[in-house]
């Protein structure tokens, strides 16, 4: 019945309070809660920094204090609670899905071991709770229309991207490409499980990141706008390197394995080829979605 | 004493010769057998028709063969044993480290589950054994050697980079941007790994690559030909899209983590950095690797 955050020191790993910071690696938790779990003093240092609203609590090993004090100072600037806890209670709050009985929910965590990023995957002394952003069926296009009407734009739709550490790994590729807003499908995976969290390595504060669209309503929206649409396809008549790129574009990436279906890629006005010299047969979609991005960058900096 | 492969039926998942194939995923038991385990329809199809020399041994379940005859043939071709085995088998065939008593070795791959780069994990059907390449200290100075003279060649060094799943899509990406040559020092993960030759989807069979240099000889030898070594740094002066870059060129790619060390950088003629638009820090190894091959392929198509 008390609102107010407990204030009393957190000394069991096997706790209420700490089952249900655990307890985020599963969606259906993080909806419940209306929470979900940052990691790492990089990723908590933006959150704090980028989107100080949304941080609700910050657990800190005494040692992690002393090599962050501005993680203390953020945090207070913020106005979430600091504890100070012991590195039995901090590991006990990152302990997967498996360990505290979310598995069986889709998006639970790959255990937890070498991170496909390179990423340390220990939280290192840090972890934060953040309120989640609800889901609204309006947002999307509610960002499209809030994005600056003149010069170039860089939108970027993830649509049935399963992996969440793909989905990290894309918004914080999108964030270094310069991209204005990410927007992503229902039926993408969330970025705010904590293997996307991790993989996005701070940028999901740096950008506006928008979940639970349809996609057949993005592109009606995008279609309103003076975005284009484009999506790669290794069929596309032009090429990335030598087709002209429209200053406002929005880019569509579609699954790992099945890439963008049929209607999807019918309906973006414009579709390219990467231009493959090996011998490989496809690139994977944060691959493509790099030579893209990165390309876009570049043009947008010469000017062209 | 049988030098021939035994042709008696597999029929138990815990007999030794599933054991031996499940055990490749620890690198001393592929040391100790001098053969490395290959997983599903398109890396094997790559094996058998790029290194047909290397193959072994093929598995596959009566459907996969059904469904993928050309394997069959290619097999055949390549002189490779076929053996069609009921699924149970084909599953213990991949069964992971920890199942096999090979944990421990430092390179034994994460629980299999969702793949990095959205693969199926799933072997669907095929797996396939093969000789795995000798290591040769001189190797990498012969393989540089064997490049054609004039005209551009583009290497692709990996240092230190520790994670399978980062080698292998470093190998593909390399693939798909056209690079000649792939050499990896001694401290980087094992690319004939399971998980390595997974995220490699193939690609490890279509260019030379070569492990187990020692950075210091590889930086001599390359600046005794006329490739110039080049670095990302965030430091750099120079910018990757604005450079000039020689055409002959081999990337040096560091850790994930900590990226290239001082004496290694200090060593490459050219350094660049990739320009970063939005707040992000920095990019990952293969996020970098992505956007310095295909700006090196672009300059190549453009005649630049």
């Amino acid at each position: 019945m008390n609102e107010r955050p407990d204030q009393s020191p957190l000394t069991s790993p096997r706790s209420e309070r700490v089952r249900k910071v655990a307890a985020l690696a599963g969606r259906s938790a993080r909806r419940k809660q209306g929470r979900f779990r940052i990691e790492g003093p990089q990723s908590v240092r933006s959150l704090l920094a980028h989107r100080p609203e949304l941080a609700r609590e910050v657990f800190l090993t005494a040692r992690a204090a002393d090599d962050h004090p501005e993680l203390v100072d953020l945090a207070r600037s913020a106005g979430a609670p600091v504890r100070t806890v012991e590195e039995k209670i901090l590991r006990a709050l990152v302990r997967d899905a498996a360990a505290t009985g979310a598995s069986g929910e889709g998006d639970a965590d790959t255990p937890r071991s070498a991170d496909p990023s390179g990423a340390l995957v220990s939280p290192q002394g840090v972890v934060a709770v953040g309120a989640l952003p609800a889901e609204d069926p309006a947002a999307a296009g509610a960002a499209l229309g809030a994005l600056p009407s003149g010069g170039a734009v860089t939108v970027v739709v993830l649509h049935e991207v399963r992996d969440p550490g793909n989905v990290g790994t894309l918004i914080r590729t999108a964030d270094a490409a310069g991209a204005d807003l990410m927007l992503l499908t229902r039926t993408s995976a969330d970025p705010y499980s904590p293997k996307a969290v991790r993989a996005a390595a701070g940028s999901l504060f740096h950008l506006p990141v928008i979940t639970g669209a349809e996609i057949e309503d993005l592109l009606a929206q995008l279609a309103a706008t003076s975005l284009t649409a484009a999506a790669t396809s290794g069929y596309a008549a032009s090429e990335l390197f030598t087709v002209e790129l429209p200053a406002r574009i929005a880019w569509i990436l579609g699954n790992e394995a099945h890439g963008l279906d049929e209607a999807t890629l019918a309906a973006a006005p414009l579709t390219v080829r990467i231009p493959l010299a090996g011998q490989a047969e496809s690139l994977n979609v944060h691959t493509a979605a790099t030579v893209c991005l990165f390309e876009t960058l570049r043009r947008r900096q010469a000017g062209a």
